[in-house]
């Protein structure tokens, strides 16, 4: 099995440090990807996507095609959505901007409902804008990888299904899927789309959706023809529900390796708890939000409710800017990312705790990214006030 | 390094057999998709590319992105043409009928050509047709993988230049890029897109295009936005561009391990001639084709020189289905695929020869497969006339 050689421990909100073993599984040798071990591979990651989301309805179905995170966007755009139909996207950071510019790609208006940075759209300008128009869908981030704000889903998915009960509830949920708390039955979502390179512990290469039973009849009564042709689900939902049955078939070659590797870390994750897995990563945020604190800094996101678990956007001290700290970082073996919000990248770091540099006991990485975060900061000039 | 465990010989017209190396890449350790190791990874494996496609004009663009071939046709249907133009489809089997609903998704009306199956379109019938009506592009499958037929692209790209000269030449790759000579240049070709799963010899996962200073500029002066986001080259040629100057920057998040698998498996392929490359495949190819004549058996291609270099469609023996043949074949170690061309999908088989199985000396595939086919076609019955 492979060593990973001497590598800083990346600590960016994505892609993250991978398990050996989901490494190992990435250098599998080749597979047709419509003979049937493959095919048993693939119904096995859809059955434990379900586990990971937390449905149990027959009708929702899990889609993992080659991609990224960005795929998923397209594929809300293009299936959910007829040209000329409005979206509602709530906006917590810099990826609503660009969830929305796919909207308008696909034809679709949308509209932003923005908080000030830092801070999440409240319930009530929520429901306010909800009652003046007639959204075909709501968008969430659940934590936007720019600010480091978490949204809460389960009220907000209450609010959208009394006050607008036709309106499909869509999460981004690319940094928070396998860190974060997502109930997908319980809490009424329709959608909820991730990558595979964040707190999945996967590497990057694929977009992996759930969707429910409703969103499913939603897109089946389209008036018009889905938009997109790779991302289209008139051409993968038969795909997907064959794999599930393990009968090969095929649309487009998905990659064995990448599937396997996706394999090899659901099982992990699925080999405890869930609600043991979120625990830790709560635990873990804690630690890192409170040394920060500690520090004299202060972060992004504005209250302890909407700080997100898998991460943390940093203010850096008056003066000091990321190609100064970050370097400083890299020598000490760990690597943070810059600020993406475009207002103030400059001002910030972004550190992210997801996957096996939390749940791996052996791993040191925290702690190490929290000493040199301070001395970093110290060898730059940092004085603490 | 990866020894690949014991497996069956995966002789189907992709995914290939992938090398020790290439495969090892695949488990490279998490590295962050915008720091400087893997942007100057990304940037040779575009440099790369130039070469693999034989063109030095500064003005034709590399595009790498996570997907698959289809999303090659998806790029071109969303970014070269605008809705309520026209593309006329050479038909050569399975891949120009899907090609022709991915257009007509985008709003692009599709005409084919077709060929009778083993054929491919005539010079005169293209020019004829052609001239009847302003195509704003003209696709070709370069290898049709349900037939094997290979089409010529020089002639063909000549007569286009030469009857309608603003129609740009689009060759479906996918099939042949690695083991068909293609002289994107010198032949004036406009876009070739391929996946990484067949010739290339990397694992499945990627999206790969070619794409002409001119066809860049007819992209640059649509009068509609790009009709897809993930695909769109407004968002993605900044980011291409920026990788191959080594500049970190950020559309969507790349898969760092296909990329270096990526990386692995063209240094390998560019270590030699290409021609040498091309040379080997087309020996292999005519040593296949004559077993299998010896063996009294008929390809779906009709003519030597419509007959592909990397794979072969094998008619089966009159009253032998492929689902008698291929386990017999799968027992002796080797997996060939079952028709794909809808017609005569009972009929034939289809052996891949591309890669390793075809370039390496140490392994045996292709000779095991040609006895594994002979001594297979005997245990299900079949006597030669
Ligand atoms: C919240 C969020 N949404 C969407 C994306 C886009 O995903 P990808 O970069 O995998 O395409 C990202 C990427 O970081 C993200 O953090
Ligand atoms: C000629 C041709 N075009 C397009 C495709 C589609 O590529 P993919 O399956 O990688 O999406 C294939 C796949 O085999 C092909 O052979």
């Amino acid at each position: 099995m492979s060593k990973q050689p001497p590598h800083p421990a990346l600590l960016i909100p994505g892609p993250i440090e991978f398990d050996d073993a989901v490494l190992d599984a990435m250098s599998h040798y080749s597979e047709s990807h419509v003979g049937q071990p493959f095919v048993n591979t693939f119904s096995e990651v859809l059955a434990m996507l379900r586990k990971l989301f937390q449905t149990t309805d027959p009708a929702s179905q899990p889609i993992v095609l080659s991609g990224s995170g960005t795929l998923g966007w397209d594929q809300v755009a293009a299936n959910l959505v007829e040209p000329g139909e409005e979206a509602l996207v709530l906006h917590t950071g810099y990826f609503a901007d660009s969830f929305a510019d796919c909207f308008e790609t696909y034809g679709v208006k949308a509209t932003q409902l923005k908080a000030p940075i830092g801070e999440r759209p409240q319930l009530d300008e929520i429901e306010e804008a909800l009652k003046e128009k007639k959204y075909k869908v709501l968008t969430v981030t659940h934590v936007d990888t720019s600010t480091g704000v978490l949204s809460e889903l389960k009220a907000l998915s209450e609010l959208v299904h009394k006050v607008s009960p036709e309106t499909l509830v869509v999460v981004d949920g690319v940094c928070s899927v396998g860190c974060e708390e997502i109930r997908f039955d319980d809490w009424g979502l329709d959608v909820v789309l991730t990558a595979s390179q964040k707190a999945i512990g996967c590497p990057a290469g694929l977009s992996i959706l759930m969707v429910s039973g409703r969103a499913i009849e939603v897109f089946k009564a389209r008036k018009t023809r889905p938009t997109s042709y790779f991302g289209s689900w008139k051409n993968w939902l038969p795909i997907m529900q064959n794999y599930e049955a393990k009968k090969p078939s095929y649309f487009a070659t998905p990659s064995p390796q990448l599937i396997h590797a996706l394999h090899t870390s659901l099982s992990q994750i699925l080999s405890r708890p869930l609600e043991q897995r979120f625990a830790d990563h709560r635990a873990t945020s804690q630690k890192i939000k409170k040394a920060i604190t500690e520090l004299g800094l202060k972060q992004l996101a504005s209250k302890p409710e909407n700080q997100a678990n898998g991460m943390t956007a940093i203010y850096l001290p008056e003066g000091i800017t990321p190609p100064q700290v970050l370097p400083s970082l890299m020598k000490k073996g760990v690597i943070f990312a810059g600020g993406l919000h475009k207002e103030i990248a400059t001002k910030y770091v972004r550190f992210g705790h997801m996957g096996v540099s939390v749940t791996d006991p052996r791993r040191s990485d925290i702690d190490t990214a929290i000493e040199a975060l301070k001395e970093g900061l110290i060898e730059v000039g940092y004085k603490k006030a």
